[in-house]
């Protein structure tokens, strides 16, 4: 065995321990320890930020572009960002304890079904050193414990923050080893984890589509992710166009970088000739580059043409794929062809269109006339994010704390016996 | 590519297609279906009863065990216990549609959580035919498209009983394809399966500890599963001992070969030497050969020593490991380091020891005063079992309908954007 794989493996069952030890911290206990630790980030700030400092230094010794170094860089505002997160992670009510169900058999065996902490979680993240904390914390508060393991660019950031982290529980009773971050950042790393179905339940990989891939390839464990967010607004013959152009320009500009983005319009074709000019103007006024079918381009004719593989990428940027379709039936089925089961819209003042498009299109989160930019867990309520599954088993749509949170059968008898 | 791998993504393709025919379908719909295809199955019965003749001629052939072959055969009256189960199906309610909540956001966006198919669902198993039926129509029933392998033993009866519940399906208005059996039993089908992430939601394998552990290393998709049920019984000081001595009978002997049988006994040392003559004496009369640790065979001295390896073996068998522990904290501390998550139980009269044993074995049921022989989808009152999870993640313990379930949010919304 390497050394390498032996210390994960270290790594694992001391995170295993330790989840065992978590289960009989209270609320209150969690919080106060939540408490110290952002305290203990603010504390050590001047560290942090000076350990965060090599890491931008090295990044840019590396030729990294600016976005990336964006991504890495923390100062003072971001820091407090960070202790204030963990600040409202703690005031966030514990999902741990609740009584999902409870009833009693015609033997007399009584059956509770009780939401109970997953155990071990691992995260699996690229280059934004903030997730250290935003992650670890919402495993903790729902009871788990967290084995971290960033990228190289952010190894000393990390580092530091994991200690602070580190320190400020262990003052305030937190089980040892209930955060840990793993001291490598190569990809053998990310293997050993992955295949450690001993110790870790759950793997949530946080990052590009290459990463992702690469952990779904080799876990063990089950891996809660997205790989895309490939949106789509479908308006519909008897949409309110105003309001269609209005959800079109927030799910495509408002933040096109995000995953709940709009990457493709679909336009019923009874509209098409008069929405599509009035959108057109607002996209291109706010710097949108439209690539068209060929019915679009009918329309518009100097417009670039939409591909296949236009209908299945994420562009993250300023690009809107645009088609113009038959009806609903092929707004569903081009949605669940070249979709990502993420968030897609109907804009349409026809209920049964509305309904129709709820039920059959197979996404995390399905919209009627509002933008796709609300899946989110702080839009949903649920007070915090560790991300957004598209997946079908467990968590779909944004996970809050809950999603990060199992259930046992405890099983009350009085020496029932089944023979 | 090579045939049989794109053989099977065709069997993939079709079940996605069908999954997004049968959330159109209502509870009568697929009621309806499910009672014709109990019919065809009856219809049936000659031609599935000769294709099990020549698989079991084949099994002679080979040499198979005795209990091999009782595993593969079928007779009029399991035939009869086939159709009948598909009728007790058809009588369960139905959990697709159940609204899991509904709020409203303060911009006035409705979010309602409806319970949905999970999709297509990929089951693996073994020799037993009747997985065949068994498992499609609860996948059916609850929504999904299933796709069956199973084990190249009951090829011939797996056909059978396909074409049959398919012919059965087609007549009432099952969707094409709701139903696929793979044509192949080879093990690189498997594998195929198991890559085929974006048609496959999910893989429940079925059967031995070996095609568990392929499929969990080869699947990209959730796969639910349990590896072991190693299960134990702890005897605490304050025990009722002839209570605890019925539950340990039970545990042990009602059904030594079910994942649910008690395979460690855990004894208070306060109690051992009054309480373990009573059940040793018991069980032997049953046939149960006892494997003790150093204070066990001060006791007894004519026992085998369990060694490491007893307290990680579920033997299936009239076999039990025993141990005496000086408390509830080494109770707990073997069970959640040799156990396997599965059902673990304390015999006491302590409410307090009660509730810690509830609260930090971490397993997926956990027991006070009654035989770990209840964990069961029907004796839970779910009215059918998919199997067993000792998986954290969306099903633990036993599996009913719903487990097959998952959720979509719907958004209801009046033009609200998110700026």
């Amino acid at each position: 065995m390497s050394d390498l794989k032996g210390e994960i493996l270290r790594l694992g069952q001391q995170a295993k321990k330790a989840a065992l030890d978590l289960v009989k911290l209270s609320a209150e206990d969690k919080n106060r320890i939540l408490l110290a630790i952002a305290d203990q980030i603010e504390a050590e700030g001047a560290e942090i930020l000076a350990a965060n400092a090599k890491d931008v230094a090295a990044a840019e010794a590396k030729g990294l572009t600016a976005a990336m170094i964006d991504r890495l860089v923390l100062n003072p505002k971001r820091l407090a960002a960070m202790a204030g997160g963990v600040r409202k992670v703690a005031g966030l009510p514990d999902p741990v304890g609740e009584v999902l169900d409870d009833w009693t058999r015609p033997n007399g065996l009584r059956i509770v079904k009780k939401r109970v902490p997953i155990g071990t979680i691992g995260i699996i993240y690229e280059s934004r050193p903030n997730v250290t904390s935003d992650a670890a914390v919402l495993c903790f508060k729902s009871g788990n414990a967290t084995i971290l393991r960033g990228g190289s660019e952010a190894f000393h950031s990390n580092q530091a923050i994991a200690a602070a982290m580190a320190r400020g529980g262990r003052g305030a009773g937190m089980p040892e080893n209930a955060i840990q971050l793993v001291p490598f950042t190569d990809r053998e790393s990310v293997r050993h984890l992955a295949e450690m179905d001993a110790y870790l339940d759950l793997i949530i990989p946080r990052g590009g589509k290459g990463l992702i891939e690469t952990v779904v390839s080799l876990a063990r464990m089950p891996v809660i992710k997205h790989y895309d967010g490939i949106c789509h607004t479908f308006v519909d013959a008897s949409a309110s166009l105003p309001m269609a152009t209005e959800i079109c320009i927030d799910a495509k500009c408002a933040k096109p970088s995000a995953c709940n983005a709009m990457e493709t319009l679909l336009v019923h074709e009874a509209v098409a000739e008069t929405f599509l000019p009035q959108v057109a103007a607002a996209l291109r006024e706010r710097g949108v580059e439209l690539r068209g079918d060929e019915r679009t381009l009918a329309i518009f004719p100097d417009l670039k043409e939409a591909t296949e593989e236009d209908w299945t990428t994420e562009y993250l940027d300023l690009i809107l794929a645009v088609k113009v379709v038959s009806g609903l039936d092929a707004a569903i089925d081009h949605i669940n062809t070249y979709g990502s089961r993420h968030s897609d819209c109907i804009v349409t003042a026809d209920e049964a269109n509305a309904n129709r498009f709820l039920a059959e299109v197979d996404s995390a989160t399905v919209y009627v006339n509002a933008s796709t930019r609300f899946t989110d867990g702080e839009e949903f309520g649920f007070g915090a994010e560790i991300g957004i599954s598209t997946d079908k088993l467990h968590a779909r749509g944004p996970m809050g704390l809950v999603e990060l949170t199992s259930y046992k059968y405890l099983l009350h008898g009085t020496g029932q016996i089944r023979g």
